[in-house]
């Protein structure tokens, strides 16, 4: 179940002064070559529908399956000398991880992963898999015993490590700012753009770029209603925290925004839409049946927040220009049935 | 069950000169701007694991989902005026119905879609809809009264309808061929391009274009052990025909190669590479865990010969640059436990 407290915490606006457009440029340029430029998908099916143009970023086609490359690499990428030869360390369990653990390799930073010992086998063995033949290691620990947090604040601090976190760091936002970037490249002025929110670094990323390429472009958060603590916290000013979600949105599971994020969101997002488990499952297999894109569930909020904006008032989006980001595509395929029953159901 | 007969007949060749690189770039011209500049998708995975490097056409997200809206609606437009008006007819029930069906009304030109009355209800529908608004239908008939031809043959000359083939037709081949065009254009320089194989007439465009443009380029035919009537006609240079193969790629379960696409394969095509059901399977799997790409059985078929052709000789594709159509993404989504069933097997 989950439970949804007001932490208390005010943003701390000094924060949002240090996630800059020149940081998304700098991180677009240490990318090139480096990241996908991801394709951008078309339906002539949701145009028809909508009355709009909508041009979707294929991050689902990133490298590791989802944006977080891009935050993962540019950060690494930023490290100085000493820092890169002592390494880093990460603690997340999801995408993240395995972006940490593929920059390290391509960087020869070397990484400590600290996962849980019930996390899934496959993310496990992809994130192994991408240690191989790197003197980076995964680090399992016993969630009975000790904290992930614990286990990764002594492990960096005994080891010198600098701690990559998912989302609440200057130069994470700004390489996912970059998928924002690479959008307006290709597909010119658009008039809104929905992008997911779990801790917010892609939305904060996709916003800050958003404010400085195309000002009059409307920025959307999409999340789960199961998990909207960004919804709240947008709305009171005051940063809310919603514990263990139990949303199929696993990428959207994260208690609360950041202090980056948090003070990015209030400054650089438009508005929020939250949205209910079937319009997240829905929007899922539309991508995947009509646009042949595999999406993760938290992959496909931003078209479940577009499709439930459309139906509330169809009169908006007509004759928009739309962009929506499909954040990821890590699905386990054995989810299928499931995901098809919810989006019936 | 599947039966193997050699029909005794042999290449027409002189009509391999009626499909001419010309006529692919007549193709090109007509369908820009309306069929989709497909992404090509690449894997460092798989690079890695080859030794090489692959470049993935995205048929799968074309129009309708697959290629085959490129050879309809190149054949449709290349129609003359009195044949726009009386219209058109076919009588596939796979992705070439929904590619006439959407190819007419783009045009508006009326068509007449023939299917069986127990054909699949999503295809049904999709057709369906694409014709909405249109003067076109879908006429049923009842496989136990006649057949497909029969009927289809009556309504055309009852109406003056001008019959389009799913592959066997100049201009439909011509219009798949456009395919390989943008792959070169967008990938360079290819040693070797994998190519699916059902009636032939994507395979043929692809190796008539490759010829043209890239004559050092291999062309190779990818097709089910359970339906290789192409690979046995290619090897014995005698026309062959399986009939109602049981393989999972239903895009492959057509009879035998046609007069132009038999001709065609002999002269522009290297070699083939049959595949097992679980090879096909397997295929589909990774391109959807992997690389996030929904492919149906059939349009992992050249994914699954590049596999195979890996794990025989590991050397033959080393420092390569290789080219391999991801065909059609009509999966329906229910297939996903028995598909990974087989994958697994």
């Amino acid at each position: 179940m989950s439970e949804v407290v007001d932490t208390g915490r005010s943003a701390e606006m000094g924060l949002v002064r240090e996630v800059t457009f020149d940081r998304v440029r700098a991180a677009a340029q240490r990318l090139a070559g480096v990241a996908h430029r991801t394709p951008v998908l078309t339906s002539a099916t949701v145009d028809r529908c909508l009355g709009a143009e909508v041009f979707f970023k294929g991050e689902c086609f990133q490298r590791v399956g989802a944006f977080k490359f891009r935050g993962a690499y540019n950060a690494l990428s930023a490290l100085d000398a000493g820092a890169r030869t002592r390494g880093v360390l990460t603690y997340s369990s999801g995408n993240h991880a395995q972006a940490v653990a593929l920059a390290s390799r391509l960087l020869g930073i070397p990484a400590v992963i600290v996962m849980p010992s019930d996390a899934p086998a496959v993310k496990l063995a992809a994130t192994r898999g991408y240690l191989a033949g790197t003197p980076g290691e995964v680090v399992i620990y016993n969630r009975a015993e000790t904290t992930r947090e614990e286990l990764g604040a002594q492990l960096a601090s005994e080891r010198g490590l600098t701690v990559i976190p998912p989302y609440d760091h200057p130069d994470v936002i700004a390489g996912q700012g970059t998928c924002a970037m690479e959008l307006f490249e290709q597909a010119g002025e658009l008039d809104a753009l929905y992008v997911c929110v779990g801790g917010g670094g892609l939305l904060s990323g996709c916003a800050t770029t958003a404010k400085a390429m195309r000002p009059s472009c409307a920025v959307i958060g999409a999340e789960p209603a199961m998990a909207d603590d960004a919804a709240r916290s947008f709305a009171t000013r005051s940063l809310h925290s919603v514990r263990d979600p139990a949303t199929i949105a696993d990428g959207a599971r994260t208690p609360s925004l950041g202090r980056y994020t948090f003070s990015v969101v209030l400054e650089r997002v438009d508005r929020f839409v939250t949205v209910s488990e079937g319009e997240i499952a829905k929007a899922a297999v539309f991508v995947m049946e009509r646009m042949k894109a595999v999406v993760e569930p938290s992959g496909a909020l931003g078209v479940a927040a577009l499709f439930q904006d459309a139906a509330r008032d169809p009169e908006a989006l007509r004759g928009r220009r739309v962009g929506v980001v499909l954040s990821g595509g890590n699905l386990d395929l054995a989810m299928m049935p499931e995901l098809r029953r919810l989006a019936e159901g």
